[in-house]
């Protein structure tokens, strides 16, 4: 019974996510899906990545949350188009939310679009939305054996992130040893070590994204 | 439909936590579930607890997660008795599934039992599994801001741990703000600010929790 109304609701959710997609080609935005365990620094990462992107590509941001505003006034702040979403107690976002906030929200005034999802390894990983490349974020403190304990999302992205790498001296944390497990999991994923405090590897970062998009047509 | 096959899923889920409940108070074991985003710390702080209460109290831990092992193996190589459960992609622990446990799990062995649920936030709040207390663990790089966030799991529980004190002085964090935001949602709510590195603040959980043993009944 409960399986049966799952796959229900996943291949709903997946039409869903095809005409998202669709809409989203039509208007000319990239959608990045941002998905991490909370406190994993996304939103001051997707701060910084607007400012280095400036005057290259208008970046707009929807904020997916469980309760609250802190991330989006947050966002605000910086003179980013954002919307905020409240999920009221779902663990991630659903491709018919997503279609709700896209018409919501100012598609003409950017260029790429990047979902802050709900902070969240497990029920994110499940759901597409229409979105044109997926990424986790995992930070330093969180440690070194995550791809082992969370395997689907680090198998469904596109690219990792390491944040906070600024924190190296202050835990245990080996890099090649996350490496190790990531490669376990998705051979040919991009892995990129960065902090958003230092602003070690954001420019990498910013440059795979330009040529995502690019390759996506998503920019002419 | 979705709503309806939801609610008999959690009175199911609420009527077996009450025999769980009934099976641990005649087997006289106490038991902790601990909840926590993914890299907060569970692991370490539970080892080390155990290591305090040595000679007090018997601990043991069943160790929650979508995959793998790499938790039970590092509380087994403590000499603590150990089992692990695999969701297999869930994003929480389910009373049947504690059920199960508890019969392969040597209860006569131990007086306290901690469960480490699944790194989540959200979904692990909402289901109940007959345990005596709920504890969450919040660590200070995932930020002050969390409580407002997922405020279902501030208000579900009897204790916030603020794991990883010792790296406050290399992020942003201020623990009054975090207190501020646990007290909207939890007004009663302990507080513990504590760091396995250091050892501040252990001493202060231990007893808060063997009071919670004695208050229950649970030691004689």
């Amino acid at each position: 019974m409960q399986v049966k109304v799952l796959t229900e609701i996943l291949q709903a959710n997946d039409a869903q996510a095809s005409s998202n997609r669709q809409l989203l080609d039509r208007k000319g935005v990239f959608l990045v899906n941002v998905m991490s365990s909370p406190g994993s620094g996304k939103t001051t990462f997707l701060i910084d990545v607007a400012r280095r992107l400036k005057g290259r590509v208008r970046v707009g941001v929807i904020e997916a949350d469980v309760a609250s505003t802190v991330d989006a006034e947050k966002v605000a702040r910086e003179g980013i188009p954002v919307l905020q979403i409240n999920t009221g107690g779902g663990c991630h976002i659903e491709a018919r939310q997503m279609a709700d906030a896209l018409t919501r929200f100012p598609l003409q005034d950017v260029d790429v679009l990047f979902l802050e999802n709900v902070g969240n390894l497990v029920c994110t990983a499940g759901y597409r939305l229409g979105e044109h490349r997926r990424i986790v974020i995992a930070s330093v403190p969180e440690g070194d054996d995550k791809p082992y304990k969370y395997p689907t999302m680090f198998h469904v992205v596109d690219a990792v992130v390491v944040s906070k790498a600024d924190l190296v001296p202050y835990v245990k944390y080996d890099f090649d040893e996350f490496s190790r497990a990531v490669r376990s999991i998705n051979r040919e994923v991009g892995i990129f070590r960065l902090s958003a405090v230092t602003g070690e590897g954001m420019d990498a970062w910013c440059s795979w994204l330009l040529e995502q998009v690019r390759s996506a047509g998503g920019q002419s």
